[in-house]
């Protein structure tokens, strides 16, 4: 089999570790596999890199910081190729320009056009062992790129995806996919499965198991992954397009939010273009917006409505401004703010064909006394804007009452 | 003008460095010139890069060795770019690879085999600052390498002739190439100009100004370049072509090498072959020997003679095994190794046609009671093996004959 494995920077982290990485490398070779081994850099070298750049410049230019955080993956590829040859395992280095992975020319956020993976079979057939720096690329003109947050992933599934690789794993520093956060939750159980849609749903509800870029990328293109851990041998979690088995299940995972903060504006007047005209201006000021919630407009002489939505709690003050900027044109009664909110979501294909989920949901939170602030539904998720003081024994609850 | 400048480790060690190298390149470039700065990995990074490898390899391959230090440089070019951007100078950064350095597939000790600067000079006329990474190429195949010592002086003069640059600047952290060591003399006199030649011989005779393949490069492709300090405004010392008034000064310089030990071979046979015999057995042991001295023979029944060579000391322990496996063979009496020598050497084009330079040379020594070992000459260098214990004494004795 041709097996695509990623592992991230603390897996990484000193040269104890890349042995480590280098020995479960060779096991799997031994087995007759063939390997393509993508590397992050090594845990706090890129914020030293970060940090090093912010000496010389405060807003350091995008070109120059890929050529600067590239060397942070170049130095683990030729470490943990060394440390596939001293194991007598012939292994060699790519850097991503090396392996063939071409990128538009968006510094520091680049995305991968394609990839020409010649280079990559020829030393696979050749007997090597390849490693692959992750998190970065070359434009057409040869300009050194990065792929910005999770970039290490997305190297290991484009690869997956262009080599046509039987596996790609992703190593990380969890056993894989949770029913929710073991943290705060104990009963919180590994998923042997889970859907691409669930994943990317559970990420966009606050989960940080993988980027959403990453997971769309394999759903794309039919990249079959596992999330699993480089700590011990357990299984860890496929992720993969739905199967009909999988809505057997109604709830795949619970996830909880921290992150955001509530805006409200009141008594809105309803007309056409309002909240055209709101979102026009976040967006404008690249603040992305998360939940939004609209009810049906009340009041007796002129229509009002009040319209909320969440943003990152850090992007909480520009949006506040932005929304003040709008009071002339857009003439509601007043703003409200509140970053003491938890976003609790439920995510799961089995919600289709299961009815009564949302439901359950409320009744479970109704009986731990919380209150229900704002309501978001999609297709395979529920979530509920609550009180943050009252979200994690919330989520204890819903979890129990839907994933035991 | 199109300048290039090289900037050592020492010089771009900090940020702080660095944004000093950026404010002189900053100023050439206010006068009008174009600029191609060429640095070398911050000092100490190398080192940590070497020793990091250790860890993981004690023999590290010499592919991934390539792969691993070029981020040294890399580091660098990406930092100096964007100081000078900061100062609001537009620059960029090329890896070796990008310049255009092709190498052979020589690793850790790669040879430049061609450069094509197309992009370099197509960075030049859009108005940049061309940033470059020194001690790097790739090869043919698209690999990373690296030169070797002095592998960034060698890419800054290699530049220069590829780029038909006007001046190449070489900064160090002295002012040019002295008389002689200033730390040891303290009337050593920095020079104005030196050939090629001579600053060969002062290199090979132990004075560390800069490795010898970068000059001889530089004599080849007849770059002239300039030594001069990056503390300073000082003008430097220019290395170019000998001129004919040149000859009108007898003595350049002079240096001693204390780090060479000396081998003797008592009473060999003097038959044809022996010489070849020994000196191919220590090439075979890739052991560089340096002077070579053989005289008459003597003896009434069998004629047999001394033979000595000197070695880098640390070399002098498998120089001796070398030759203890050579008795049944060659057939000698003893050997005698000494490493309590030093050589002292005077260097200069004018030698050719002034006479009685070296009778100049053995007379100061007699002065000081310093008894000469062995005696090798060139066309424009006369070397001497004395006690080391009287070398530093003698060093400053023949200085004040020939230099003041």
């Amino acid at each position: 089999m041709l097996i695509v494995q990623k592992y991230g920077g603390t897996s990484v982290g000193n040269p104890e570790r890349i042995k480590n990485v280098a020995a479960r490398v060779a096991r799997f070779r031994q087995e007759g596999h063939q390997l393509v081994v993508v590397v992050s850099a090594m845990s706090g070298v890129t914020d030293s890199l970060i940090k090093l750049a912010k000496e010389i410049m405060p807003l350091p230019t995008e070109r120059e910081m890929d050529v600067l955080l590239a060397t942070g993956e170049q130095t683990t590829i030729a470490l943990t190729a060394m440390a596939l040859t001293a194991m007598g395992v012939p292994a060699v280095s790519m850097t991503g320009a090396q392996a063939g992975i071409v990128t538009d020319p968006v510094h520091t956020k680049a995305k991968i056009k394609n990839i020409t993976p010649k280079k990559v079979h020829a030393l696979l057939d050749a007997g090597n062992v390849v490693i692959v720096a992750g998190f970065q690329g070359e434009t057409p003109d040869g300009l050194i790129t990065t792929l910005g947050r999770g970039g290490s992933d997305l190297t290991a599934i484009a690869l997956a995806a262009a080599l046509k690789a039987d596996i790609c794993q992703i190593y990380t520093d969890v056993d894989g996919v949770y029913t929710t956060d073991p943290r705060i939750v104990p009963t919180a159980k590994k998923l042997d499965e889970i859907s691409y849609d669930e994943l990317l749903e559970l990420a966009s509800a606050g989960a940080k198991v993988m980027q959403s870029r990453s997971v769309e990328f394999a759903k794309k293109f039919k990249v079959i992954f596992e999330v699993r851990s480089s700590m011990n041998d357990n299984p860890g979690t496929i992720v993969k397009e739905e199967t009909k088995s999988m809505e057997d299940v109604v709830i795949r995972g619970v996830a909880l939010d921290k992150n955001q903060a509530k805006v409200t504006l009141v008594a809105v007047p309803d007309q056409p273009g309002v909240a055209a005209r709101i979102f026009k201006a976040l967006a404008d000021a690249t603040i992305n917006v998360d939940m939004i919630v609209q009810n049906v407009s009340h009041g007796t002489q002129t229509r009002t409505t009040d319209i909320s939505f969440t943003v990152d709690k850090p992007e909480l003050l520009k949006a506040r401004k932005v929304i003040e900027g709008l009071q002339a044109t857009v003439g509601y009664r007043e703003v409200l703010a509140d970053e003491k909110i938890g976003k609790l979501s439920i995510v799961g294909v089995g919600m289709r064909s299961h009815s009564g989920v949302a439901a359950k949901m409320f009744e479970t939170l109704a009986r731990e006394s919380v209150n229900i602030d704002m309501i978001s539904t999609s297709e395979i998720k529920v979530s509920v804007v609550i009180d943050l003081a009252k979200a994690e024994q919330a989520m204890r609850a819903v979890h129990t009452a839907f994933l035991g």
